[in-house]
């Protein structure tokens, strides 16, 4: 789909796209902090998709179980009571990528 | 304020305070990634005062100028342009944070 | 300000007006039911204008300062952290109201 | 999956949980009023999951048809036709619980 | 499911109704340009029913391929990368749509 | 404040800032709606510094009173009551724009 809406060469969607890979690079941040950054604020915005992007990347950049649930409390305590259903799906997705890393030793 | 909303003893209200307060403790996150996971949940909210406290909060732990810009950029990109305003203010205040600290030294 | 709005004759806009009105008029609920739902839904949307005007109005319809704060300490759950600062407003104007009802007693 | 987050022992997250159902115990206001005002809430915050749990709930506290609706016709002048969509998969779940109520009479 | 919505003849949401087909009413502005202002509105709010919708009803009034993609590059840039997954089902969408009419022609 | 922002040289923010501005540039459609796009949307998500920017432009743009008026119209009845103090000050600021146009004809 992203190949799809790339090859109409919108020049703003493109350079944004662009830019939004751009953005979780390492700097003085690191890769794996900016994807915490990333994780709790589609948590508070309340998008799945986003969360399951960052909760993927997370895991392929050596987040802790831990580190998750912490990162998620800060999204539950900002965000309130309705981004539950997007914890849960968010912990449903991190127990996916731990069971497939735990397959793949 | 905060003491007058306390002191109505409505035990939600109180229990929610104290929760907000211990959210930020360091565990598996340092408070200071902690400060940061508030700052660009409250800059993808566009909520002002939760920015300002944040933003105070992040100089107080030590955060850089660098690793401020970084996380102000990854609520940007993930927010949007209407951020922009309130990413002007984070900045602001950032400034202000600077000026104390170098009169204080 | 309403008054010029409204004589800019906006079919849609003049009808929007009216309608907000009767939305809040008693029914199957009371107008005090239906002030503190406008109070709850302008909290977690966090609105400092249609949270001032529903707690006058609640305060007008006799609502006590209890299901006042009881009303706000389901909108802190639901909206999160990132309501505090809409609260502390609320119960300001709350105040103000308590404060002129006994000034006239 | 609220067992198996629970079983995880975030402090926070666990509070939370906890403090999420004490704000709807009766007080000043009924357990009625407050199920009324979570599904405000949840309408204007558009979230189908919130809306689902307290349209049951309100079934449950014995809610009236009429109730719903005039609660309903709150959150859309308040939150706008982008809430329509909610408000329709809501009226279908208050339907469902009709159903359930009659089939059990 | 609105004749069940409009037949439970709630004052307030029958009359929103009617009022929101108003709204796209010719006048000032054409059809065609409230409906891209729908459609871009609908993409910051992510609400992909109202983004459905809307994204026909530009296919019914004649908008181009070019106008689609200028609206939702605007949608992006205010709304930030947390619209992205809307705006791929809009492109979806949109393909649908000019897939029908060429299957019609 | 911008050129403070710029002089940072935080990549991402100043290629966001960039391509915000290319966002608006007319192509298959005008600049004049596109400025009604980024109105309504900043409407919606209810930004004051936003909705004035665009409200400005407009103005410049040469969009007509009743454009203004049929493009708040959208989006009041997308967004809802809770727009209706950012509508307000919309056509104050819209109101400031044709008196500054008047006084230099």
């Amino acid at each position: 789909m992203n190949t799809r809406i790339l090859g109409e060469n919108n020049l703003v969607i493109n350079r944004f796209f662009n830019l939004d890979g751009r953005a979780y690079e390492g700097g003085a941040l690191s890769v794996k902090t900016k994807e915490l950054l990333g994780l709790v604020a589609s948590l508070v915005l309340r998008c799945d998709d986003c969360i399951t992007y960052h909760i993927v990347r997370c895991a392929e950049e050596g987040v802790s179980r831990d580190e998750i649930f912490e990162t998620l409390s800060i999204g539950l305590i900002v965000g309130g009571s309705i981004v539950i259903p997007h914890l849960r799906r968010a912990v449903d997705r991190w127990d996916d990528c731990e069971r497939m890393r735990q397959a793949q030793a």
